[in-house]
């Protein structure tokens, strides 16, 4: 099993959940998940999306859709994975973290869009709050990467990335990578 | 000033940016903000969503609509405020955090929707990224207050809640607060 983390996503409904879905895919990618499977269905404008951030600033992030939801989690946890389903009713992540990173297995993150099943709190290994309030699964998502990965996402190295941004104190500063290539 | 953390949303689209404005104004309300102001145009779906979530699960979380978006921050800053603006254009979070707490002003957070005017990144204390990266106004302010506040979001009481979430290990676990009143 080479993906270390992957996001799946579920109850994405279209197209009511496609910029949602679309920045629960972007968040991942560039906090360094490998990639992510929406559940289910199949949403062509979120995989164009998608694929065009990823062709546009580099790395290899991957997108799977349609496959059962059940089925997913199951395969997963049948080659040793763990599975971390957010949620704001389960054990608040500054608990449950240190559990989290202590286990060496690759990590099946679940993010819902409508009403998550009963049944996968049940398959989950761990059920993780970022706050017991209503938020955002992109909002939980960000915080659980930014903390399982210590930070990671600010020192990424896209690789084949035709543009890339350089940070300033003010304005928008851009390089064009494939004008250097040259 | 009574309030020492507020966002301010720029650049909202009726309809196309509800869910994903609503989720921003869940977010700073779950992570601690005082308040959101939702730049020149009124959204009364977001703040009738918004306002239904502070009725049950409490808190004093105050949304605003429709003030022009430069006279907010001109305004701010008149009082003595800062202004963060949060832009994938900007300096990273790491190395712009320990100024931002050093500073005992009030923060104006600005997240944009579509695209932001050059004028905002003129006006901004600081331009700060959260990668620089395409993400998500949602995590990009998540991450922001995550640090900013340290992780009070995990331990914040809400006053006059109707409703809470009990965390647990599987399942879902609620109390009504209006009956344990009487």
């Amino acid at each position: 099993m080479a993906e270390q983390v992957v996001i799946l996503r579920l109850g994405h409904r279209i197209p009511r959940d496609l910029r949602v879905t679309t920045h629960v895919c972007l968040t991942a990618r560039a906090f360094g998940a490998d990639g992510l499977v929406l559940a289910d269905v199949v949403d062509k404008t979120v995989e164009r999306t998608v694929l065009d951030v990823c062709r546009r600033f580099g790395g290899t992030f991957a997108i799977r859709m349609g496959e059962p939801w059940k089925q997913v989690i199951k395969q997963w946890k049948a080659k040793g994975g763990d599975v971390v389903h957010l949620t704001a009713y389960g054990i608040p992540l500054p608990e449950a973290i240190q559990t989290i990173k202590a286990s060496p297995n690759p990590k099946l993150v679940v993010v819902g869009a409508s009403k998550v099943p009963g049944e996968a709190f049940e398959l989950a290994t761990w059920n993780v709050s970022v706050t017991n309030q209503p938020i955002s699964e992109v909002s939980a998502l960000a915080v659980f990467l930014d903390r399982y990965f210590e930070g990671k996402q600010f020192s990424i190295n896209f690789q084949n990335a035709k543009m890339k941004i350089v940070p300033s104190t003010r304005g928008k500063e851009i390089i064009d990578l494939t004008e250097q290539r040259h």
